[in-house]
């Protein structure tokens, strides 16, 4: 058995890559790292510093070109800057609609894409990181239970019953995440989560806040804030 | 109301563009075009000369690199070559596994790329060519019903609810879809079906000998064929 874990170097998905290691051994797993078009590189570095410190394979692709008509936030192109505000107060302002970093369809295309590169290596098994505290209420429609539901079925049934989707976390809270990223020792120092590529992290956009909270319920503090 | 048609360049999605320009009008869409690393360019070129005949914008991605690993026989790097069969006797080698001309999870990489950039150009809709003989049993099963309904479903979730996918075809034969790009006088001599990209389709691989059925059914040939 083979699998391949969507891996952005953040806190969630290299959880969810230890996750797999465990259960599959470094060898049968690949991790699979998408490059969107986002305005700083941090997430790249984190996600060459995991694959290496767990020992496997790890893949890239560039899908920058398909968002380049977007004006998300988070990209390049945007002439929008990132919201150094909470999702809640976000969700406010656009009156219930995906928030300015919301990348459009972002989830279903890496999942998509996950999908064909893990057929072509033989993997059986896709891992995806998504958790519950993810849509933010709305803010990512793209990672909520009921589209998830949704692309692992399409990922089943357009593979010929030949992939699935494990999402380990689809029903934790981020905080439960980052529980089971302790216990697993996941290096949380070498991991990126902040929209904004700094040497540490602004601790004001919605993604740090989330990440700062998960820690703090878990009575500790983010090792990259202590750093 | 603005529209995606997720784009080939063949007989199915050529209807569906005409349909498309026939209900939105040829301003409000844009056909997309997904190379996938194919042997040929036979498919870009039909679909330039279909999107100047509409005077449709064509976007065009290159999603070559994501199948890389892939030897799929349709593919540039592949070590196979393309059946010269019908689906039937292919199925019957598979034991009714996805034949070698399935490229993996192909279409819905491409309906997650149009929604994508179906989003970011402010569309509602993506219209998709698929129709009811495309399964052709299980050897391509990112075409069947229930992979459409599910891969729907997760662009209508995972969008907020703002994008739809409008598949005509999904209950009609390819028979059907040429009565229909007859009546509305789809330019069927401009468009490329074969697998291979000789001057001439092959009339042996698996596309063209359903293409020429499907013409006979409605008491014509192929214009390709006439020519």
């Amino acid at each position: 058995m083979k699998a391949l874990v969507l891996f952005s170097g953040g806190l969630d998905s290299s959880t969810c890559l230890a996750l797999a290691v465990k259960q599959y051994g470094p060898n049968n797993v690949t991790a699979l790292f998408c490059y969107y078009g986002q305005k700083h590189s941090k997430e790249a570095e984190s996600a060459r510093n995991i694959a290496l410190h767990y020992g496997v394979q790890l893949k890239s692709l560039d899908l920058s070109l398909i968002f380049a008509d977007s004006n998300c936030s988070l990209l390049k192109q945007s002439t929008q800057s990132v919201p150094l505000e909470s999702y809640d107060s976000q969700l406010k302002n656009t009156g219930g609609k995906p928030v300015s970093t919301y990348v459009p369809f972002r989830n279903g295309l890496f999942l998509s894409a996950a999908a064909s590169v893990a057929l072509s290596l033989g993997c059986q098994k896709i891992f995806y990181g998504a958790h519950a505290d993810d849509a933010a209420g709305n803010a990512y429609p793209d990672t909520s239970v009921a589209f998830n539901e949704a692309m692992s079925k399409s990922i089943w049934l357009g593979s010929g019953q030949q992939l699935s989707v494990e999402a380990p976390f689809i029903k934790s809270t981020k905080a439960q995440v980052v529980k089971t990223g302790l216990e697993l020792k996941v290096p949380f120092e070498k991991t990126w989560s902040c929209y904004e590529g700094g040497t540490r992290p602004c601790c004001r956009c919605g993604t740090c806040l989330d990440r700062i909270r998960a820690f703090e319920l878990n009575g500790t503090t983010d090792p990259l804030l202590g750093e």
